[in-house]
């Protein structure tokens, strides 16, 4: 087995999707063991730490990474499975923000309304018996929530030349915030640029569907990934895998565009795997489809759509890379 | 028990919310025994039939109703009880249109590329099995997929003396199209004018989140609901309760305003439910709540946010309605 | 000439198109002159007079009418000739409001923010200077601007049974609250009920593009009519006719369908009027159409697109409708 | 007089704002004289050349620059002053494409319906006479249209270590697409990176509002630029002034979000420049504003926000930068 470690120092940190150096060569088929910062770079650690004075635009949602992965080329694909995702501290902190969220004016859903007050929590993460637990800041309430650990950013360098803030979902992936994106869930992403040049971060111990103050249970995590690389086949969008179920994801504003991509790709996707008639497979996925919601606070909004394999009899999906690389992060966890 | 039931004749129908005289008065407490049609008034039998041809503009997505119940003033709310929702026929219909779904322009976003192909599957209904089954057109392809009865439509008379075509929906409720419909669940609507003047149709034997392609298995149904009226109580946008769930609606354009109005008022809601302040609701709704989508077809766009009642320590919701509303449904399926 | 000339009194007003018996019956070749309130019913006549106090909802933006054309039948365009415009009083008022406007969260934009301030500014209007006189409220800042009086609001009865609330534009008209609607231009509405039921209001002493705080210097209107019925051509959103301009109109939600619906009607209109092949109409279009922009505040926002007559050869528009009843106007004017 | 002429061979132009180096630095009060190339790098001379055949993504689009401005750091603004924009050839070219405007389904606003057909139109350019000449392409339609020549692209590097494709407008300028650039107008852009490095493009013979079918009269141009810096003053969105009329921009989707960052920054300008209140200020732009629409098919929409400088007692701009470009573009005028 293939394991490599990469552990970032703060200044290896990367707050874009390209225009940065890979930091470190893949082989397809390895293993990677890496630590990802939260998206305040680790430097909320109280409710007395406000983000806007103790980050600085644009240091902010930092990734681990880029990783070239030998071989990749535009037109193929990775596949990024997700072994473990587990937080690296027993805390995490959220907060809302005077112009960033969904329930609030932003810079570009311009308002003249007094801004939201900035606020921070803090939760107690709690591994072995899985919850969070949320204290409320102006009373006792207090409540534990499963843990349910994920990663809101993972992407590889966009086409066009283009670099693009981490905090920004699109084709290429990045900001995406869905809570479908947990340890044993598959990512394919297409490849742009030689190498491919991935990376991930933005932790959540937990996230609701939207993540609509902004933020989430953000985390520092220790986090495992098996890559392997699937050439000559192209992925317009980034789509997921796990055990029982297919997903495709859009990003973009206004919120009904995410959701025509995402099931847009789920219904061209499905009629490929099973050779159904475009409008047959329209009408398969129009009723037994769900659409979780990844996130409507980010420069674009992300939905994902989301099928069930056992509806399509279970096709070949990505020449099998997702049962490959699952028994792969099993082995890894049992020789672990 | 105080059970009323109600068969319309076909020309008994409505296709608004909003002026139209009830068809029968309720008093609060009652169990409505009743049957609704399909949203093609059950003219599309099978995959010959296309709703063009066959159905006429505005008689589309008729209701039962509008009952009026005893007591009902602006200011209050009614609460309605699905305890059951029943498939009338071993058989459903579904279909795509040229101008309607989320994948096709439609009469409001305007192209100018040819329209999408109108198409018709029948679905056998297998109560007993408790499945549909799915026919491809266009090949030998065929799946069954879980029966989950709803009603598409519920809703009452719309305030400022509006009338509203059935297959909108608003804060009167209306066409929501919201998988979460189903038996078991209380609606909380609102009322604006003397009686409340409910109804509902749109019975779907399952529907994926979003209606995709504009329609889902629709069914006509035989169906049961337990009324409550709640007394100087306002509703600013229909709620649901089930067993386990608090959930608001919101529907709009953009698809990102029906994800605000639900949230908001889940935010509220639950501020209100445990005395926590606005600011600290709001970020515990932002790491549990679930947010299923509606529709992502009709006039407006339908979100639902979701809210486990445990992590708000089972609060009293609406004088307990639900709780009283579920034990009459099941005093009446011992009984029945 | 056939001149009618009625004066709603404050009981006569409407509050909805729809669901109102006609208030006069009018032939067609008709001149009506009329009266209609101002948005807030006249009841805001100084800075004190908040509306949230002097004001009950749904109680806002009334028109006079509606007004049954004889032998107007669904299928057939009512031409409304506005031959003149003249505010009724010396001065007019306009109000910023907490959940109103664009720059504010709404009801459906909902928001945790606190709410816009309530603000109200009275303006002088001197007709023979042509000039509407500003004065800042929070210092002594006042600038003179163009008088330019327009009606916000002008529609029919909507089709499908709906009645809908004066403040929402859709395909009947409604509050589109374009400044293109001035004495000299010509409304074409279809004809969705028998007689059509026509009403007027909202006048506005001058407006901006957009209506960005909400409302305009609102003013109360002396207006002069001329009616045309054009049987047996249909209209599918309001368009409208001045000497130089044709113009079509879109209300929806989000803007860019407003934006769509109102390019793509002029695009198919060009078609028809020309001949041109619909795609050599999109370029042309593309090329040398205007948007000027109606309402963005209101519950649809309303785009228009206008295209100079002389580019498509003067081509024969609605029967020369306008051109009759320019004269019709003129005639009436010279007259009076 | 300091004048820089600067003309780009292929494999100089750029297709991204950021991520490239300077190809020329510029003191501060010089003039440039530069050739842009039109959207389609030239490669579409007649009706026979499909843009899909004959153009490579993400080839488009190209600019001229980017410029490095000596002084420049973050925090200032450029003030980039459009002395003269003439057409280069004397014919231009448009398209309609399968999936690109704003009357087809796109990448984004996925749909199942088949693509929009691909058709060029080719336009003589009389500069002589001040006229494009359209041609239809399925009839003998022919008609002369105003040229009024612009470029659609105007930016600089953007902030955050970002490069974005010159398709798309955002806070750091680009393919704005909006008539309002013409000669004799002055646009300020915030600087990011040192230097400031803008670029230009994408000149346009004329263009409809919106830019509906996604290309406008797409011509190589010989342009003159008058540049100055304006240390220590910040620009949030690029604004545009010409002898009459202040503008604000707003580049954003959905579409009434790019109307919300221009009239937002209008107001807020308006309420700086002369003291007025913010409430004030939103008064009166609601009034007198004017909102022309810049393009509604590009990856971000465009707005502009306009008021005529009377209104506000020609208030003192950017230390009259405008005034001091247009007296140095005319004295250059005067001496070529």
């Amino acid at each position: 087995m293939n394991v490599f470690s990469y552990r970032p120092a703060p200044e290896d940190l990367s707050y874009t999707f390209g225009g940065r150096p890979a930091v470190a060569r893949i082989a397809p088929g390895s293993i990677v063991e890496t630590y990802t910062e939260d998206c305040f770079g680790g430097l909320v650690t109280s409710v007395g730490d406000l983000p806007s004075r103790v980050c600085e635009f644009p240091y902010l949602n930092p990734v681990t990474g880029p990783f070239h992965v030998e071989g990749a080329e535009p037109g193929d694909t990775l596949a990024l499975h997700f072994v473990s995702i587990e937080p690296a501290r027993d805390w995490a902190v959220s907060a809302t923000f005077p112009h960033f969220g969904a329930l609030t004016g932003t810079h570009t859903t311009a308002m003249l309304t007094p801004p939201l007050e900035e606020l921070v929590w803090r939760y107690d993460i709690d591994t072995a018996a899985g919850v969070v637990r949320y204290h409320a800041r102006r009373s006792d309430f207090t409540v534990e929530l499963p843990l349910d650990p994920m990663h809101g950013t993972v992407g590889v360098a966009p086409a066009a030349s283009e670099a693009r803030m981490t905090i920004t979902p699109d084709a290429h992936g990045g900001n995406m915030d869905t809570p479908e994106l947990r340890a044993g869930v598959t990512v394919y992403l297409g490849v742009n640029v030689e190498g491919g040049l991935f990376a991930i971060g933005d932790g959540h111990a937990r996230q609701g569907h939207g993540e609509v103050c902004g933020t989430a249970v953000e985390a520092a995590m220790n986090t495992v990934v098996a890559v392997e690389l699937i050439k000559g086949v192209s992925t317009p969008w980034p789509r997921l895998e796990d055990d029982g179920h297919l997903m495709s994801t859009g990003s973009a504003r206004p919120l009904e565009d995410a959701y025509r991509i995402s099931q847009h790709d789920l219904v061209t996707w499905t009629s490929e795997l099973t050779g159904l008639d475009p409008l047959d497979a329209y009408q398969l996925v129009s009723q037994i489809g769900e659409a979780p919601v990844g996130n409507v606070c980010d420069t674009n909004y992300t939905m994902v759509a989301k099928l069930p394999k056992s509806t399509l009899g279970r096709p070949d999906v990505y020449e099998s890379a997702h049962d490959r690389l699952r028994a792969l992060g099993r082995r890894y966890l049992a020789e672990r």
